[in-house]
């Protein structure tokens, strides 16, 4: 059927997109010699995770415990939970590895070291562990200059429960880069402060098999990745207008919208209200100290091409107001009420979060299926 | 069971709060001689609406179709779907009016009352209209001065598959008032603007028996609403940090809140790192053109208690970054890892879209019941 038949707003992903930007990712690791651990926090859905693992190794990161049960009941079994490990979230853990699941957790703290070792040996397991590290300052993770690093180390190799399986980091920081070349930097810095982690971890008689790196941003740009040995990222599937903001990708590269229904005109304003509020598109506003802000998104048609100047200016609950940029005067004959219009979002993870399913195109109008999300935790 | 033996994030709703809320507004009500018509957009949940009901007409308003579905299968009849309408949503209301609904909705221009009113006339019913007004240019809605409101009430009043039954209005910018003084002013228009454009219709031989206005600022500073039959609301329910910025309620009247563990620290920054990132929390700065910018939200202690300065500052898919507002030592020994916290929101309707239910306590940490949401469209 015709994504025009849908009823409004609805998120519409479109196949095609994704699987270049999937293509184009993979060719990257093929030449810079790693292995891509899909991230499955932006797609939260398995038909996606398994495009991104073609020729992968198999294993994937998670941002919640529902999603690792979700990709394990898929097949999935090799799991990194990439959030700071909690004590609350350990029956879960230890469930699914006794279930078979190898679920991989991460920390940087004596506490948690402490905590999870108790509930591995309690247990009769031993909980893999990677050591979060900080290379940017954006939140998490022990930096390459501190002792706490050999410290964990030690103590992880030393409990029952645990099992020290590498280090991991995520270079955050690089969504808020000026230019590519500042991406490059901090791409170098994410290999250099991981690499170093791992010899340093090495040098002291510490095990260190996997070290984990990974953002969109750094995996786009990374020139070397020489002693990593995996690269997480996941919202290149999508892409967003913050990645096009960043040259990242291009616009016509982003393969997720919402279908909206103009509901409305306040033609002395120059607005034209739609049915896709902060609730279909979310309160993401990462364009907002960009170059370009793009207002809570960019307006195109029913068939995805861009709308010159036309973006999402304001939203409330369930109204959006758009504006072209420049000019208060529209061709308002050719924005009838009733007409659809679709919108790409300024951060995919976030306008996808309000969906609980993929509505999918390829290439053209025409749905070809509707694939689930796994939100919630 | 205690709050505590949650897994976070969780979202939490006091009943006792909640209670005390939707008493102070009825008692107001009263007072004003008006009819409360709770807004099911905040709660999307039939046992808060229940509450919101007692001891008025019965009847409600919706942002969605799903609420509207929703409710009317919990046995609630009278529902005004207060956004303006599109072609795509006409299925779905004929189809409730069918099953014995009365379904108002709403619209401002001439081109809806034309595909209303074939819709109407193809299915053999008379759907019942308001017109929408603007009284403060906060989105949708025809002005007291446009001659299009007596073009739309003369219209519907001569079609066959329609019948107008009133006007309504919102007073949005109530939301972005500077003073209460600000928000009585705009009450006092927000009402003047419904009684006129009521005054107009009648005058002009048309019928207005239904006048709606309302916001949660408004419903509070409202002094005088004669000639209003009806106000519709539904924050108040719960209220959150940009009610309490606005002087409409008391941080210790705000209802829900988040449930979060610590998962780290970086003590040179001053940083505690929690689980409820803007996935649990919403990416919503309501506060921020406040006087007091919230970040994206209040910290309390597990029994909701703010803890004095502390802020979540920072947030990520998953992860939220917690400072004190004045300095960057914090007793770091009473913050440990696993630590539960409760975060209030900056805006309630945003922060429980990302929820399924509520676990609601009643003045306590025990869980006394679970309520669910209906979210999506």
């Amino acid at each position: 059927v015709d994504l025009l038949s849908l009823e409004t707003p609805s998120l519409i992903l479109d196949r095609k997109k994704l699987i270049n930007n999937i293509t184009h990712i993979h060719k990257r690791m093929n030449k810079l010699g790693v292995n891509l651990r899909p991230h499955g926090k932006s797609a939260k859905n398995i038909n996606v995770i398994n495009f991104a693992l073609e020729g992968q190794s198999g294993g994937i990161a998670v941002s919640t415990l529902k999603e690792a049960e979700y990709y394990f009941n898929k097949g999935i079994t090799d799991i990194v939970y990439a959030v700071g490990i909690a004590p609350v979230k350990l029956n879960r853990i230890t469930c699914l590895i006794r279930k078979g699941a190898q679920i991989t957790i991460i920390l940087d703290s004596i506490e948690q070291v402490k905590f999870v070792a108790k509930k591995g040996k309690e247990s009769g397991l031993k909980i893999p562990v990677l050591i979060e590290l900080d290379c940017d300052g954006h939140r998490s993770g022990v930096t390459l200059e501190d002792p706490l690093l050999l410290d964990i180390g030690h103590l992880l190799n030393s409990e029952e429960g645990v099992i020290l399986v590498g280090v991991l980091t995520h270079a955050g920081e690089s969504y808020h880069c000026k230019s590519v070349e500042e991406i490059r930097t901090l791409a170098k810095t994410e290999r250099n402060v991981a690499v170093k982690c791992s010899e340093k971890l090495r040098q002291n008689g510490l095990p260190c098999p996997i070290v984990s790196v990974g953002s969109t941003p750094t995996a786009i740009f990374a020139e070397n990745l020489t002693g990593i040995t995996e690269l997480r990222a996941g919202v290149f599937m999508f892409y967003d207008l913050v990645m096009a903001g960043l040259g990242v990708c291009k616009k016509t590269d982003i393969a997720v919208s919402v279908l909206t229904s103009i509901i409305g005109h306040q033609k002395r304003k120059g607005w034209v209200i739609t049915d896709a509020g902060w609730m279909a598109l979310s309160r993401d506003r990462g364009t907002a100290s960009q170059k370009v802000d793009q207002g809570y998104g960019m307006v195109c048609n029913a068939e995805g091409l861009a709308i010159n100047n036309l973006i999402v200016s304001g939203v409330n609950q369930e109204h959006g107001i758009i504006e072209d940029r420049i000019q208060k005067e529209l061709p308002w004959e050719s924005f009838e009420i009733g007409r659809m219009l679709r919108i790409l979002p300024n951060h995919a993870c976030a306008t996808g979060a309000m969906y609980d399913r993929y509505n999918v195109i390829d290439g053209s109008r025409e749905i070809v299926d509707v694939w689930n999300r796994v939100n919630g935790w």
